[in-house]
């Protein structure tokens, strides 16, 4: 008998998806060892090459043979499974490079979580990797998990086994990881890879992204994320993973981390929590409140298809729970609609008389499993209904399964309702019906109407995303970007980092094509005056400080002067207050500048986080839209699709649309004024901070115009969020 | 042997509650039949009197002699449970009636919910058992339960048996009701009563509210409603029963149900949801959005003492659910304090090196069962701690129940702890520990760390409205009321319904105190520039009319009017306009006023809901704080501390309150007005709308005044809101 060939080496993170043979380091006899139980689970995952222990004080573990060193096992070994003390750790990954394996798991704990000393080491050990071509996941990981039968590859110490099937996980707790794997178990919710990524020293969510992007047996990822090491490029791959696959994400993080000390309204309203808001706006990934929420949008997604809309129809037995669910699909921006009146003909030939025709359809206390049978389809194939959810409460007298078969059965029946999704509710009931439990058509069954509807309302969002247009970056040929970093560049050179002047500030505008009103800098009273006096209209006048932000806070703006002595008060106002405050060499001069047209005041911003990067804000302008905090924020490069809704997504766009007979403001002047600041912070990375506040927008045809701005330069700085908590 | 002296006849609900002997009509032979059904359940139960079958037709049923009608029952019979068609229900009650029996449950369906017939019926029944003094639950309803020992009643059809306890429930809906049993039964959650009120054609939500507010067996009410059938007799009852024990409710009912068509922003705020949120927060009601939220909050309300603050310790052996806590207990509003460092230095001592020692405590994944028994004492006895939520994740090492004791332990060596609530969260388990299921001293279990976060904060909201001062409704002994009244009789004599003249308004907002802009109401453009000569400064011209409410859609308010020619022209354009419309009659005139001093705009409005009753309304004044919604509602009669919470209670009071270096606002002097106009909506129910806006509120000390009103009288209608759904 010739020996089997043995298969080529696997690359990249193939060595941990997909090893030949599986070795473990650390597995004592002790059953109760991390170590060892990750041994027994690899051996009970039916794994389909060898696990080999790897022990120099024991002939066998778990009665498998062992091997003395790492230089013992045999050649086909492409993964090590590491659970040896934190400081034992570095050598056994030294040898697994010397012997040219691919692939380590470091289920250890004791390195950056837990001390400086455990960060260093951590940093010795991702070197030691990167410099060998090795992928690790881990240090301080549950481990990973692979159900392809072809692999069957369970390397995790965790308690529970969980179902195979076409959903994705990487959890950045490995504790979480354990709870996770139990209530995906206890829902039915198959997998077809979990990892534990632990410290994220080398192999990070972002590489599990790109990794199960074309992986055939992933139709959905689930991310539990406390940090993102690199949001940048999670902005690139989410984006691009996203169009293909539902990526849903639970970003946990403390909210009350602080606002910046900020200079700018812009910097003020972008908390990291809006960061992080934009950054999965921005990807399409579909953020869910709660670890519950997740599973319930998890189990519709994984089974059903997505809906072509968001009006629902409901089937239930029972009046309250029906007006619950109509309730609860209401407040997530569902819809009822009625039914058509073939669909209506049609219910009432096929239900008896006691039951309740309009939406949610009531069959009424004494409904049959057949009435649900009957009923399903007619719903399912109504044109005005993208998705049922069909409630049953039992009041003892008909049997729960019969009723799971039945609705089974009723959309099997429809001809065109199987492309719609269908959710159930057994109210009251422990678990989910046998019927209805996983399989190819598994139908998702919740414990509360909420629950359900919450569900739809998640997968709707994710149809709408894919619908709606992603639009262009435009081109703005007319942009000077050359001149705007000649005037960035000679600011940093003369004042290094810090406020623009006023005439830098509107050169750079007039070089990216933002509107902005002129206005003239005047080193005196009279030189304002007279700048005044070559206006048509009244003036305003304005503090002019590279220092001096906050004009406002100043008393530094003046509006409608009217004639020489009204400037010359208001120049004189602003300079008593810089001398009474002691800062008379902080004042620059004044600014002078014609009263602009009546229009709608809003306020576009852009903030670079060190970390996230340029992030764009907009919002009205006025201090009550600031304590609402009705702002939008987008992440560069921005399409002219987005800008439209970024512009459309605050409560206060009404304002621009004709709101109690005002005229139509001209919103695409808005938009392109928008675009026009994204395209400067692609272009000019030294651009820390832009406030145009207010962008008066004018009548419809008429423009919009940033009536002041504040813009800052500084070296950009990009910092790594902190690592895996 | 002589016989038992026979007990007295119960009285009122008691003959629904504590019935001597139960008979049920409508129980056939049919085991599936609800009649039969019903009476099992009375059956097995165990209650402590006589069940007694009336068939005609059969002489046992269920192994129960029955007797062939309601005139051969005995004597001691108190309750008679009906399940017959709605068409025979009548005859029925009316034996019943005749042989004194004190209560009725009528199960059967087929009454106002089903047909026009049906509520005849059901009105007829009621008639009859209000004309001889009987009490009946339903019909259309699923029964009633009394779990005290001393009674055992469980007259419903529900399939479930629930345990005995401390919560009573009252459910509009039947088929919920089901849900609700089913549902408690599993979480462990005990009941002292549940009533299905069905159509509530007799016993009512607030009948209930009244019977459990001194029942000594009943800790906690919950009630899912669907409708107020008298929400001024609810807000009277459940104000004063909700200080004594925690009433928690959901309210069901479609949100979309469509605004009022509005003559007033008031009304057009004042949607139906609007004054059901009023109501609950009037009545010290915990409002929950799901059923499965109620039972997390009755879970911790049933077992655990209120928590004196919001300053929440988790304790944990794992990082991540310790941070999804902690984001969940911050978005509800609780705080993560420091502990203090006695606290830090006890758990220093007591735990392994690997525990981190902030809020969160992470005892780290080798955390054994002891650890939480030493560190969970240290938690409950810091005196910066006001409840504590323990989570454990397992990572198969470990035994949950081992943990589970332990922390129950932990809670009873703790000196001052037990005085704190505690709740805890198994991840990924199935179910409730066995050793924290239900006994006299139960913790409450929660499947993921959210729910137990939200639970908690509804404990908080509870205990903050407990310790909130109640505030008196001021005398105002310089109110007029009777000018008042003569003013609003007066103006329905002469126009009937409708707004008020300028002068009227002026009046009766001079009878009450109210503060407003004096006008001079003029009948010509050349009387309107006499009142402007007569002014100090610039003049506000504004359109006069009871007709037309909203001036500025009609050009109608000129602000900064100086000189004759400004107020001709004012007076021009308002008349030209209205000539334009073909409404010059309705032009009753101009108003002339002074300019008001600057400050702070806000609204101040009344509406009276036929079924609510008087609500008041407070916002800011603009366009911007309407599209945002910013608005507080409350019912009258108002107190001096609840008309502060109310102005605190919009997010732009930060306006008024110094916001951005302003100066502070006359707040005083507003929440003086507020009471003024609630005072004046206790006096005069023909005054049904009152719209003040802006109410302008000066500096601190200079107070508040109404710059425009809208007043509208009519003859009060109370409509009763339509009964169960």
């Amino acid at each position: 008998m010739s020996a089997t060939p043995l298969p080529p080496r696997p690359t990249g993170l193939d060595a941990l998806f997909r090893p030949r043979a599986v070795a473990v380091v650390g597995a004592s006899r002790n059953p109760l060892s991390v170590g060892h139980l990750a041994l027994k689970k690899l051996l009970n995952g039916g794994f389909r090459g060898a696990v080999i222990p790897v022990n120099p004080n024991a002939r066998s573990i778990a009665s498998v043979a062992a091997v003395a060193s790492i230089e013992a096992l045999p050649d086909d070994v492409d993964l090590v499974v590491i659970a040896v003390p934190a400081d034992k750790v570095e050598p056994i990954v030294a040898s697994c490079a010397k012997k040219g394996i691919g692939g380590v798991i470091v289920l250890s704990a004791g390195f950056a979580e837990a001390s400086a000393e455990g960060k260093a080491r951590e940093a010795r050990l991702r070197d030691l990797v990167r410099a060998h071509s090795m992928r690790m996941v881990g240090p301080n990981c549950l481990g990973l998990l692979n159900s392809d039968p072809d692999v069957s590859l369970d390397a995790t110490f965790a308690p529970v086994r969980p179902l195979a099937g076409r959903v994705a996980m990487a959890s950045q707790s490995g504790a979480l990881g354990v709870a996770i794997l139990e209530t995906a178990r206890e829902l039915d919710l198959g997998l077809s890879a979990f990892v534990s990524v632990g410290n994220k020293a080398d192999v990070s969510g972002n590489d599990l992204l790109e990794h199960w992007e074309d992986d055939p047996r992933t139709d959905l990822i689930l991310l539990y994320l406390e940090s993102f090491g690199n949001p940048r490029r999670f902005a690139t791959i989410a984006r691009r993973v996203a169009r293909k696959k539902p990526i849903l994400a639970v970003k946990a993080g403390r909210t009350a981390a602080g606002r910046r000390a900020a200079g700018s309204h812009t910097a003020a309203l972008a908390a990291p929590e809006r960061c992080v808001e934009a950054l999965l706006r921005h990807t399409g990934v579909t953020r869910v409140a709660t670890l519950e929420e997740m599973f319930d949008a998890a189990t519709l997604l994984a089974h059903q298809p997505l809906p072509r809309g968001h009006r629902v129809a409901i089937l239930t037995n029972a009046g309250g729970p029906g007006i619950l669910c109509a309730d609860a699909c209401e407040s997530q921006g569902l819809l009822l609609p009625e039914l058509l009146p073939a669909t209506h003909r049609a219910l009432e030939a096929a239900l008896p008389q006691a039951a309740s025709l309009a939406n949610p359809v009531d069959l009424a206390a004494p409904a049959t499993a057949d009435d649900y049978r009957r009923a399903l389809p007619l719903l399912l194939e109504d044109p005005h209904v993208d998705a049922v959810i069909a409630l049953f409460v039992s009041a003892g007298v008909i049997d729960v399964e019969s009723v799971a078969a039945a609705i089974k059965e009723g959309r099997r029946a429809s001809h065109g309702g199987r492309t719609k999704p269908l959710l159930t509710c057994f109210l009251g009931q422990r678990g989910i019906p046998a019927a209805l439990s996983s399989d190819a058509e598994s139908v998702p069954s919740y414990r509360f109407p909420e629950s359900a509807a919450r569900a739809l309302a998640c997968a709707v969002r994710r149809a709408e995303w894919l619908a709606q247009p992603v639009g262009v970056v435009p081109a703005l040929p007319d942009v000077e970007a050359k001149t705007g970093h000649a005037i960035v560049r000679n600011a940093l050179a003369h004042r290094g980092p810090g406020w623009l002047t006023p005439c830098e500030q509107e050169n750079l505008l007039a070089a990216f094509g933002i509107p902005h009103l002129r206005s003239t800098l005047c080193r005196s009273a009279d030189e304002a005056v007279a700048a005044a006096a070559a206006l048509e209209g009244p003036a305003v006048v304005k503090l002019a400080s590279t220092t001096i932000v906050h004009k406002s806070d100043w008393n530094g703006v003046h509006l409608n002067c009217r004639g020489a002595d009204a400037v010359s008060r208001a120049c004189a106002a602003i300079e008593a207050r810089l001398v009474a405050a002691g800062r008379r060499e902080e004042l620059l001069g004044y600014t002078v500048a014609p009263m602009a047209p009546s229009g709608v005041d809003t306020l576009v911003g852009l903030f670079v986080d060190p970390s996230f990067g340029p992030l764009l804000a907009f919002g009205l302008g006025g201090v009550t839209t600031e304590l609402m905090n009705d702002t939008a924020f987008r992440l560069v490069p921005l399409t002219d699709a987005e800008a439209q809704r970024m512009v459309g997504s605050i409560k206060g766009v009404e304002l621009l649309r004709g709101f109690r007979g005002a005229p139509l403001a001209d919103e695409p002047a808005l938009v392109d004024l928008l675009l026009r600041v994204a395209r400067l912070a692609s272009e000019l990375p030294e651009v820390l901070e832009v406030d145009l506040n207010p962008v008066r927008v004018f009548e419809r045809g008429r423009g919009a115009c940033a009536l002041d701005a504040r813009i800052r330069v500084g070296l950009p700085e990009t910092k790594p969020l902190s690592p895996a908590g």
